[in-house]
């Protein structure tokens, strides 16, 4: 039975990766991924062979894994973040019903929820949960009733792609929700390219962030009704007594 | 102005900690951590001071990295998994409020339910939330109110701290609450000692789950109404068409 790995890269910069990624990359023949993802490891391991398939064509990629460690390849498919976190674990276990030859070997990664919290402070300190604002595979009543329902019960947000082109306005409609059970002086924030050249960050309110144009790179997180914001950065206490 | 580590050493295996992380360890003068946090890095690190509080002396513990930092030392403080999920990264920046010439900088780490995700398939692949049902810091009120809104709108849930000694049947409590909204069949698992030695997964129904006893090693994963059992993993499928 031959391994495959599927492998979270974390959200950029090299060292942000762990110990056992890098060394799965470094033991890979075949290293498989999404353009962009590619791009960001392709100088660290030049003697690799590297393919890549566009966006909307994962199932090829997947297929395409298999197919290269059926050959005798030892293969990654890598992901950026977590490649079990929005990623594309679960599309290899669903194409890997095909090829029961091959086991597949996930090895998890910071995701854009802990690498962006920790460049605005530590505002996942407490009960949080991932929302993508998505609808390319999510109906969008879905993503509303989780945006309402995470609001309601007080729970720290933390939502990924929170804007496209043909979605321009889904982060002013995602704070419009949140705004029927969350005070607009929530405290919010934004890193956009984390790990990455140019990464930023702003910590603002929920009524600010409802005016802020966000891109694909940025990920947002909305605090819970006690986050604050300390010298510049989102913090969510614990609730830790005697502070 | 002094710079102060907070490092989240993912879940147990040294392997699984980031580059960035061990670097850290590496150039630092003193590494402060639960004791049972410090065992795990101690053999990797031998060289280095190690300083330990109890669990219950959170604060005490903040307080020890800065003024260790104040001497001029280079300081980690470690955490298990990530720094900033339940971690000790917000007590830090509430307590540091009293220490404005040391900066800290959050290095993230693989937390437990990306850990786990990776040794049980891939549970977190759609929008997911993280809730501990630890009510030592929470009012059980504001745990129940999370599980019911994350449940009632057809989240994946990720139960941390599931049982402990004085809170044996939090976990069935739990599952009453989420079988509300979530049929008994829907698939989850658990893993305990993610990373560790003696690492298991075990893939059931949420009926099953009811009657498992989990302890404070454990993490649980309560699936959508999508996850699925292929071939033992935990998967839940992100949408993908054409599979």
């Amino acid at each position: 039975m031959s391994k495959l790995y599927v492998v979270g890269i974390g959200p950029g910069a090299y060292e942000k990766m762990t110990i056992e990624a890098a060394r799965a990359l470094k033991d890979s023949d075949v290293i498989i991924g999404y353009t962009v993802y590619v791009d960001l490891v392709k100088d660290h391991f030049p003697d690799k062979e590297f393919l890549t398939t566009p966006m909307k064509k994962e199932v090829d990629r997947c297929i395409l894994a298999f197919e290269e460690a059926a050959k005798g390849k030892q293969v990654s498919m890598i992901c950026s973040g977590d490649a079990g976190v929005y990623g594309m674990a679960g599309l290899m276990y669903e194409v890997g019903v095909n090829y029961p030859e091959t086991e597949l070997v996930i090895l998890p990664g910071v995701t854009a929820a802990t690498g962006g919290a920790a460049v605005l402070g530590a505002p996942l300190i407490h009960d949080f949960c991932l929302i993508s604002l998505s609808d390319l595979l999510t109906p969008w009543e879905k993503i509303e009733a989780r945006l309402l329902g995470a609001s309601q019960a007080d729970f720290v947000i933390c939502l990924y792609n929170p804007s496209s082109k043909k979605r321009h306005d889904y982060l002013q409609k995602a704070c419009d929700l949140m705004l029927r059970y969350k005070a607009p002086e929530t405290v919010c924030g934004i890193v956009s390219n984390i790990g990455r050249d140019q990464e930023s960050m702003q910590v603002m309110t929920l009524k600010e962030l409802r005016e802020t144009k966000a891109d694909m790179f940025t990920t947002v997180f909305v605090g819970n009704s006690q986050t604050k914001e300390i010298g510049g950065k989102m913090v969510t206490p614990r609730g830790y007594k005697n502070v």
